[in-house]
């Protein structure tokens, strides 16, 4: 075990890079010694993040994202940049020996999907396929040691654990999963746009990017990973008022005679010691707000045999299990810590 | 075509009522002579309803729902009452010839689904059989003169009319759809509980209440009068931080070979010419808050081939298009009017 | 009385024009055909304003805010245009013999203020002179017939109406008055910023702009012109997490001797037969949301012998009293028509 | 320095109960050993905080607040009780000999206070002339090695620590000071309400309850204690649609020449190395939701010379530092620990 490990966040100043500054404050073992921006280098810490005044690197400002000064830096580096930055920054910082845990999309498909899900042409495929899945909870055998962590979507974690198991199992059936999707705001990060307005969010539903969201595609490789299965996604998320919080319902043909329980218990069982997977007895409600702030995902299953399906709630806070609490988890397996170091369980309520 | 009508309202204080008490103000034809309440009667109507200060029928006492009261003051009933409470009302009024528009379930269905989905024997099913389905663009002939009018639940108005053309037109497969259905807090009605409380409820986002919810066999019964096919419908609700607007989205199998295009056609020919219904163009997306204080839908209608799914979103605002509009609707309608009376269609936005 | 008058709105891709255009649509006398814009001009009504789709002007292109075309199309102007924008248009329009109602700040305050609170030299100081400050309850005279009218601000509105009759009666003392104001996203407009975004927004309440917002000579001023009574204004705005809806608390040195009531009913004396006033009684509380979509104010007077302070609460929708339904109130005046012609007064609620 | 303390937390149900069971988990002295209830008795910890399902002490039944059996188990205890009840259970405790940190209102006044602003006779006034008033930043010293501690009210935290050492210092004058208060949900329950309905409350901006107001007298006297002057302050709170946080807004006459930068001094003189109060730098404005789910306090004092006034602006998480989090810091000076220790300053954003 690692008794000290220096941290680099890259794209540190958005909600996603001041989440993994948050919730590394308290880590025995790993400290954040570089803070690299893009546009806002030269502003400190608590310039980019107010939230984060109290926290002991204020007056830190943001960094170029050099490599060799990361390098000379960091030892293990995170990468909370948007989608398509991350692919072209990991390399050199691979080359020079670090281990990067990325919080984007750019390690998470096949190189052939990027043109079609996201619209470019991977420049590392090389590196994409050294790269682990890494959903500790159903690859953590692969995490620990990995040098190059794809750091699962939002949605993608809440979908793939509460439908791999049950699909390994045989209790459901792999042909077309319907997976309605609900998400607040943070998702879309901070950067303004007249949709992620207050004033056009507040009292409106809406979907949005689909059936081409790039999550399609993660959710259909993950559970094949998990599960040996090859399944068909259709994936439609929405936009509602929140802000931290995703839900997904999943549907999915039922085997015959499989019962609520029989799900319950096969996620039960999948997950049995894991610390950050809550499984609810049959008849109780999953809710977003119950795990915010937290690392931890509620599963909710129930048989309806009157239609014949299934169906799988998975709640997570984006920002956490969803994003940089997960991060932290794959840190801490690939340092060979306990999973749980220095993640919440007990959620920020109401 | 009548000149004068008097409307009673029973169930005046609630949120249905006062809606139907604010757009029936500006209303040629029908003129609000009799508030009925339950447990708020001799408290007046701006007390109850505070927004409606500026009501001609300020200082109005809410009274007792006195059958013969009623038909006194009266020639059409609206029931804006709760589930069972309907029922138990409406035989009195219409023996005595008041029309009667039921905003809750209680003529919604067969009499034998009652005690299964809403936990009661219904008690008058010689008028279940005589009622007549108030979604206008579809059965809007049968509502023409009808006595009792059974003004349909805000998901199902946003289900059924996105896909009851569909089937009827072949375009998608009845086998089990899977309905995911979002909607806010005013659906829940004025009546406090601890789950309806803006702490519990901001940043929360659960389903509820599935696969039982009692819209599901309405969605059922409805498409299938409306396309004459038999379907299934898995329902699955779920509230969102919203006061106003319902949004569903639903998934059944798509026919061989159909496209976007040919759905968002058969919808656009289904509903030419009436002005409530807006069907997007394929590419453009659903918005709840575009409806807001509208007796507007908006449909939208999206073809995947990949998966072999068609994927039809509905988005109304329930209290308007999803309850008293829609009975104003309907009551146009039933007196011979222009359906669209007094009717808004421009969105309170943003 | 004019039979049939067009109307130019010019800023008509914002919230302003937007609620304007919304409000008109079922004048009997005015009609929209013009529709001006800068950045949007091509764009179709619908485009820029989605919940407008079932508008007459549907399909109607923005147009360039060239004076010649306004003037060959319209008879009176709305400027709905950012503070700087409107005094920059408006002369070329006023000396074609157009009627102009500004929303914007440029006409409200004397020349040398402009420099001072709104950062520029005011381009036409001649026309300064020339314009009515279109508060109808306190200034109606002066709008009737007015060609310049100058759309008060929605702060200004809630302020104005509450105190000026209190100090034009002696019933409050001039010395400093604090107004503490709160307001929703909808007044930022819809440009969109990291600060008016959902996740920034939700959950948070702040100050800004203080004590140098340009709001604050205005409020001196009205009130200076209404009750003959030089006052000094500290105003204090803040944000909160609303849409629609502005509240402002103003706290002022209480006249010996004076009770509540006193102030009630000087409140109500002075607007005594005014459609759009609405003065609480004693014990009531003021609440932003029963305006909701109307061109109502809600005032409250309470007096605390106490501290010897008397508290002055207004509430109005800032897009409706506070914004276009005050303008179209100010049209209604100017053209000789009932100033509540069109106006809501039945709050859309809940 | 004690090793090891049991605490009690009586009223566990409520929210504020639940705060302080989700801080304490942490801490390294006290551990949560009874969980006291009143209409939630028998009920586990996770079924009446469902966000608490991963505390130790999950399963862990409520037990009715037998003072025998609480002093049995604890050797301190919190009172998260309603107004009122505090004062009923507090004496036998205290005679018993545990260590009481009283949430509620009940140990903040002199007895005759309590008919007045309260509506009751206290019953204990013995025991209210021993209690400390636990505002850690300015009594800290009698909160070391304190029996009885009533933990401040939320706007009175706020209010308090901003205007304290501005009236000691003589910055400004004590004459009716302006106390504009926002609050959100979590202040008023968990009960349901028609009131605190999330349809009620979205989009509603309302004050309430004032001029009588029960936190009036504990700011005055708060004020009174700490500077030694005596103040008259008017105190009007506005509920606005958040959650979690409060922000108060002083208005105070300002003393001859006094500057912002004055008053910003007095304040960080008076904080300097205190680790929960931020006073903000001339121009930065305070936002309630930097610190939300922190023990922190933002304050921003400006001098506006043009009108002669001071404005203090407080923020405050009204479940934290102005309630669960404020009582922790209180036993960690009780119990001679750093105020510090388990303690939140890095607040849960977005």
């Amino acid at each position: 075990m690692t008794e000290h490990v220096r941290v680099a966040v890259l794209g540190a100043a958005g909600f996603g890079g001041g989440e993994l500054i948050r919730l590394l404050a308290p880590h025995p073992v790993a400290e954040v010694t570089f803070l690299g921006g893009h546009g806002s280098t030269g502003r400190t810490l608590e310039e980019v993040h107010p939230h984060l005044a109290g926290h002991p690197l204020r007056g830190r400002p943001l960094q170029p994202m050099d490599p060799a000064a990361v390098t000379g830096a960091a030892d293990v580096v995170f990468l909370a940049l948007p989608n398509g930055a991350s692919a072209a920054v990991a390399p050199a910082l691979l080359d020079a020996g670090l281990r990067v845990i990325d919080l984007a999309g750019d390690f998470r498909l096949e190189a052939a999907a990027y043109p079609l899900w996201y619209g470019f042409d991977h420049p590392a495929p090389g590196w994409l396929e050294r790269a682990t899945y890494g959903l500790p909870e159903l690859f953590g055998d692969g995490v620990a040691g990995a040098e190059l962590i794809a750091n699962p979507g939002c949605f993608p974690t809440s979908v793939i654990l509460g439908t791999a198991p049950l699909l390994a199992a045989g209790l459901v059936e792999p042909g077309p999963i319907h997976v309605d999707g609900k998400t607040g705001l943070s998702g879309a990060g901070k950067g303004p746009s007249e949709l992620n307005g207050y004033a056009a969010t507040q009292d409106s539903i809406r979907p949005y990017r689909f059936p081409a969201h790039q999550h399609t595609p993660e959710i259909e490789r993950g559970i094949e990973l998990a599960a040996g299965v090859a399944v068909t996604i259709l994936f439609v998320p929405h936009l509602v008022p929140t802000v931290r919080g995703v839900l997904t319902t999943s549907y999915a043909a039922l085997a015959p005679a499989v019962t609520s329980a029989d799900l319950t218990d096969a996620l039960a069982a999948a997950y049995a010691g894991r610390p950050f997977v809550r499984v609810l007895p049959p008849g109780a409600m999953a809710d977003s707000k119950r795990v915010r702030g937290t690392n931890v995902i509620e599963l909710q299953a129930v048989a309806d045999p009157r239609t014949g399906t299934a169906v799988v709630v998975g709640a997570v806070d984006n920002l956490v299990k969803g994003a940089a609490g997960q991060a932290i988890q794959n840190l801490n397996l690939a340092l060979g810590l306990d999973e749980a170091t220095a993640l919440p369980t007990l959620a920020v309520y109401p």
